[in-house]
């Protein structure tokens, strides 16, 4: 609800520019002390740590979801508006941004002409086992590293199969890089992006040999950041399945046994959009 | 992801406000088949089977995030604009809203300055145990009427006291009415409108007795639709807990023993906002 009449609209844009880059460089911290130290510890001591430690608590997922959060080339980042009126002690705020702004889904529809779209995505479909597959390890020697079936083989052999209707994440460590938007998109003198994403070999091995329901990786893309032909969006949306980018705080889960529900918000045609992630 | 450089944007306002209202009227078959079947009974065969049927499946308290979704007097309603490539394949929508529209919380700092705000909504707030308060059978003949004391205690009686960190969520029956906005809003010659909410009575038992976290309704605020002094939303908000308004299916949902989880998106400074609402 948001009371009517006396309504006095502050379109404070610089203010919110300002409030916006204050929180969105403690975005960490709003997901709780234990991301701020995560960022603070160096490399090695996170790699140490990864997927260890408190198990049985539940894990955000999910980025906050900021004004001038980064974007992939030729989207415009998500902006805001407040709307405040200090004498009724009345707060709020008026959001614009593309479907695939912050931690948000890619629905069939997106790829594929006549696809499903986000109302489609079945509350089966939002409740999933979790499978992280972590090549942190190769992604901090190289920006354009890939999940291959071999680090899915590497994960079964120590974790088990990839469960039935699973969500498979690459945990390649890359939220880390945030909120240094360079670092996080990682482009060279040319433009081109650096970042790792599924490999269109994994994609199809999961596809072939086990029965998944979603991939979801820590970077602004299913496919690495330096592909020019999408091959993993075309080959996994084409599948009737759905995708999940910018994930969050990866490297606290538990490689395999949580379960990840995906609030993704019905918008209405949506082509994916803006979900809240959180692993149980 | 969204594909660079070769974007054509196409903001097709008018095909999307055509989209939009076949997409709105559709909502309920976007839920599913059973909401369809629930909006073509006759009410007295719906307060028949409220809360009875497929216990064990999730249930879906959303309503798809529609453009025109019916808002709050002085609220203006989301709209979107389309983004579409055929010749590649990609599809996307930019969307533009009031962090009070469709189903969405209700943060503390909504109503109370220095109150939490979205992102500081703890993991734990958003899995809770439901309690549904059926006042249907009043609100058919009383379209001002309030959830009380006594309905609280009538359903304690029925089944069992209401649950510590509960969601207490009043079924009025009211979503039923949409996508008919004037009868959702129901507002007299006046432009006061009439539908149900919470009395402050049952906040102040709920808060003196129980110890909730959320409530949550299936109207558009709170507060009664006739209030003018917003009092429930000030004393819930104010006592450090968020609420939900525009809540889909309640009827559905057995009357405990489900839960609940609130995947609402972390909003950066939020005073609340979209969320997906699932009943398990």
């Amino acid at each position: 609800m948001c009371l009517p009449g006396t309504v006095e609209k502050v379109a404070e844009l610089s203010r919110a520019e300002a409030v916006s880059r204050r929180s969105f460089l403690t975005a960490a911290g709003a997901a709780g002390a234990a991301g701020v130290t995560a960022t603070l510890l160096p490399s090695a001591a996170q790699a140490h740590v990864r997927g260890k430690g408190r198990h049985r608590r539940p894990v955000d997922l999910t980025h906050t979801f900021a004004a001038g959060f980064p974007m992939y080339t030729g989207n415009e980042p998500a902006r805001r508006t407040l709307t405040t009126i200090p004498a009724n002690g009345f707060y709020g705020q008026e959001w614009t941004f593309g479907e695939h702004s912050c931690t948000h889904m890619d629905a069939p529809g997106h790829f594929v002409a006549g696809g499903r779209l986000t109302p489609e995505i079945t509350l089966k479909e939002l409740m999933l086992p979790v499978a992280v597959i972590d090549i942190s390890k190769k992604a901090r020697t190289d920006p354009d590293a890939q999940v291959t079936p071999d680090d899915l083989i590497a994960f079964e052999r120590k974790h088990g199969r990839i469960p039935r209707g699973a969500a498979v994440l690459m945990d390649s460590g890359w939220a880390e890089k945030l909120p240094d938007e360079a670092a996080y998109k990682n482009a060279d003198s040319s433009g081109t992006y650096h970042f790792p994403g599924f490999g269109i070999e994994a994609v199809e091995w999961l596809l072939d040999r086990r029965s998944p329901r979603a991939i979801g990786v820590d970077t602004l893309s299913l496919d690495p950041g330096n592909s020019t032909t999408f091959e993993v969006h075309v080959r996994w949306l084409g599948a009737d399945h759905f995708g999940l980018e910018n994930l969050n705080n990866l490297g606290k889960l538990r490689r395999r046994g949580a379960t990840a529900f995906i609030g993704v918000i019905p918008w209405e045609e949506g082509s994916g959009g803006p979900c809240r992630v959180i692993a149980f």
